[in-house]
């Protein structure tokens, strides 16, 4: 990729969880904790205040004060990409300014959402207005839901040539043959992030990493297979790759019948006294929902130990 | 209708245009004077930081200041609804408490957006969550592309059993067929407004009014309409709904090629010294598309000089 | 319009149910039977063959027969559309060189079905196959979800310019502003076909009249509605639209519960001996269901009798 | 999966392309030829006339006439299964009683389509008719965009329950995610088939096979990422793996610009004397584009090569 400001932006850009009150106030210690724990499990790098991370559910003020919390606490560790995304350009500006003079190693946006009807031109001068205002990498986060249109392969390289600074991208979704298509479109310096799910082949096939929101529920299974993968051990990786795979299915079952709270429940089996995520009220979660959570973690951890 | 806090909330609830002072910041003396202005032409009530008062691309502090700037000048000559609708429901109930404190006459919500993917029990805890806390008249601004899922009948009818003080929706889109869904389900004494387009049949067949951005460019013309059909004349009525129709095209084709520089245009052509809108970058339109607009706005007039 | 062969063809564009005999076969006089009706209830012209009319869901050879027992029983009464749309180019042109020979004034298509990933590039090879093999007056019949993609006003213009024997549409969903859309890019000659809930409206701003499924169920209401259009008087016209829009509804809504069996109950309350409609297995509806398609008939007819 | 009738329905599940003539006549000849061939090359089992085989575009007397030859020449070597979708059960149950008494293993089917708004029991209710009027294994083919609705994990559940000769399903999009979804829902002797990008992770996490167009072009890289897996060579599985991600990125991303012209260039590169596929005009490829279809099949069978 050769961005000198963004090395070490690969394998697990873990999303990092953020914890509340209770009452929609950020728990500081916490979030200071939980990013301490995950650089010790031997992550890569860290994705804050994305979709997983809360950041367009939280105030400008929460998001800022958050990264100082994660900043002072990491401390250079690790490479921080900070989610800047909002539905105007002056909101993510100020986030961006911000997360420059904390010292983030690159920020990340999601397309400006809500205007769903945006057209191409006008989502363009918006990736370029923060291009040139930022002066600092850029990385594309894909969500074609949540941002209300797609960015097809041919609209991120449009989005790079407005861009310059724009080095990787995270698909929220999708398969292989989906991150092909973009890896064909904006070449093999550009860094891609892939579901966990098909991280082992993506890997083999040029991507970079992935930014996998339940494997913040088992860090040690991202690890173990990023690094199968870098070693050449095939018969770890694949072997690592299924463990994902099964451990993916439980939350995406759940994640449909309970939506967030199946996170939730994973981060208090891990022993996080988390009081509240997500940043709204969420109906209670099924106890034998939150049984099958808890195996799904247990069961992935025996995976890991198996390679050691 | 019946609940006192919304009486009035009919016929033309005027989308308040908000203007920008060309770096983002909010136009205070203009945005005054358009509020001031449209109260004058005769409108019913006024919707301010909806989406196309530009309020989800707003700082908090701007949509607190600029409803106390409106506030202070409009001083109670027609009813407010202050649009508070967020990502989460603690900025809304932020909004929602300010504008309370302001003497608004009701709250608009649109749902909770980009997390598409809430579940439906989500989204009611989201509503609920805001009725208890805000205990003044709420009014749903159903907009599926922007909040990102749909609301149906059905959905609608759920909300106000977990909502009880939801008195009425706007229909951001859809026909007159699709109005009467929402009629059907909620009865008689819910109050919907329509697209302009449909105005005169969906009066006549139980909806409310219209939030038309169109007609901020010609209030005349939608006060002229629903005048007409007040008094009974279909003759006039019919007439008048042709010329909405007819102007509503060209909006909707311009919107489809220039975005909402159209209503920049048409705003500027009505004379407000308008410096931005939207708050965001926008691509310069052509200028056979300004003059469009300008014989689209002066057609509209002539339109209704005909009643007078 | 000006094509000496379509001359007629607006109004009540009437689509012909078809019956059959309880396991798939069709019912030839009952067809027939049907077709003499309509046109003796005084509707404009005649569509065949459409969605609502089963052409789809038939067999070719069911398809030809069926028309030919229409065309000897019409017998040049009123024109005749029939639809030939299919898969593939082939079924359709042999579909359409026999309505050729039988007499039809035009054929009607929906876009290629089921392949709904055809590049644009395909879509107009098809039509302009058509369009070169039979050389007679095409009617286009829009329907997105049922042909799996949508044709804009500027893909239909793309349409009509490959083949020019194109000369107007059916738009199968929409509001009066979507045909507008049609409008402006086709131009006055094109002739459009809209929502029986936007006819007067659409008459008004140029539209040429309806194919209209729950017109089927009260012929006379549709009638009644075009002949005070175009005798300007505009106190019928917005009395009876409104009875239209409040008929549209009550099918809307049971189409949604109970599928194509409110259309099977209300043929059957007007007295046809219907046997099977449509041409697959339905769920039974409920008896409230069918006392509702009752009344909304018998109301739309009182509607009619208070014109006369 | 234990049915008897559908042992062998497994691995490369080989979706049979179809020739025609020039004018949408079957190629006999070659439609033989072909189907020997891909059973020479080791493919477990044949599926024939489903979207990649054009059944949807044929003619009733072409899909039974064409069954005929390819029985002919197969003569049981390797199962094979019918698909005999349509948008009636009529035209379905006239083909599959023609399948079971030509012997076909199985009949396929896709969701009833274009009557895309059809309800959940209509949908139920033709899977019931099909099953209860054939009585021999049935395998679904879950194509949403072409079918018009999507079959969830809980729906295809559904079929299951009304329909119990169901045996498994092919699923034409979607990651590894979403298979384990199906998984899930339908229990571990269901058959499932994925798309072959996902072949290796999905076969180790219980899916049966894939039904994959792109590998028609290189059936030797199919068969031989079977064996892998099934011997446990996870190394060759790896390599292979990564091989038929290079080879699928090139199908998709050319399918995206030249629609199905590459599957004809690819059969053409192969030695078969194609002279038309698919049965509708398309615009001709660029020789660039073809040059790529060429370069790909001649990388994956070098990639094939390695493995001996």
């Amino acid at each position: 990729m050769g961005h000198e400001g963004i090395k070490g932006v690969k394998g697990n850009l873990l999303p990092l969880p953020t914890p509340f009150d209770g009452d929609g106030g950020l728990d500081e210690q916490l979030l200071a904790d939980m990013a301490a724990y995950y650089v010790e499990r031997g992550v890569e790098s860290l994705f804050v205040f994305g979709s997983y991370g809360q950041g367009p559910a939280m105030s400008v003020e929460q998001r800022k004060r958050g990264l100082e919390v994660i900043m002072k606490r990491v401390h250079g560790k690790v490479p921080i990409v900070v989610h800047i995304g909002a539905v105007d350009p002056y909101t993510s500006r100020d986030l961006g300014l911000h997360a420059r003079a904390e010292g983030a190693d690159a920020v990340g946006l999601v397309g400006p959402y809500y205007y769903s009807d945006r057209s191409e031109a006008e989502i363009l001068e918006h990736v370029k207005f923060l291009d040139d205002a930022l002066k600092m990498p850029l990385f594309f986060y894909n969500n074609p839901p949540y941002q209300g249109y797609a960015v097809t392969p041919a609209r991120l390289k449009k989005m790079r040539e407005v861009a310059p600074r724009l080095f990787g991208a995270k698909l929220a979704m999708g398969s292989i043959d989906d991150a092909m298509g973009y890896r064909d479109a904006l070449g093999p310096d550009f860094g891609l992030f892939v579901l966990a799910s098909c991280l082992y082949p993506g890997l083999r096939c040029g991507v970079t990493g992935t930014v996998s929101p339940p494997l913040t529920l088992a860090p040690d299974l991202g690890v173990a297979l990023v690094r199968a993968v870098e070693q050449g051990n095939d018969l770890e990786a694949g072997r690592l790759q299924e463990a994902v795979i099964r451990f993916h299915a439980v939350f995406i079952r759940l994640g449909k019948s309970c939506g967030r709270s199946a996170y939730t429940q994973g981060l208090r089996h891990m022993g996080f006294p988390l009081k509240q995520y997500p940043r709204w009220p969420t109906p209670a979660m099924p106890e034998g929902a939150k049984a099958e959570v808890n195996r799904a973690i247990d069961e992935a951890n025996t995976a890991v130990k198996k390679s050691q």
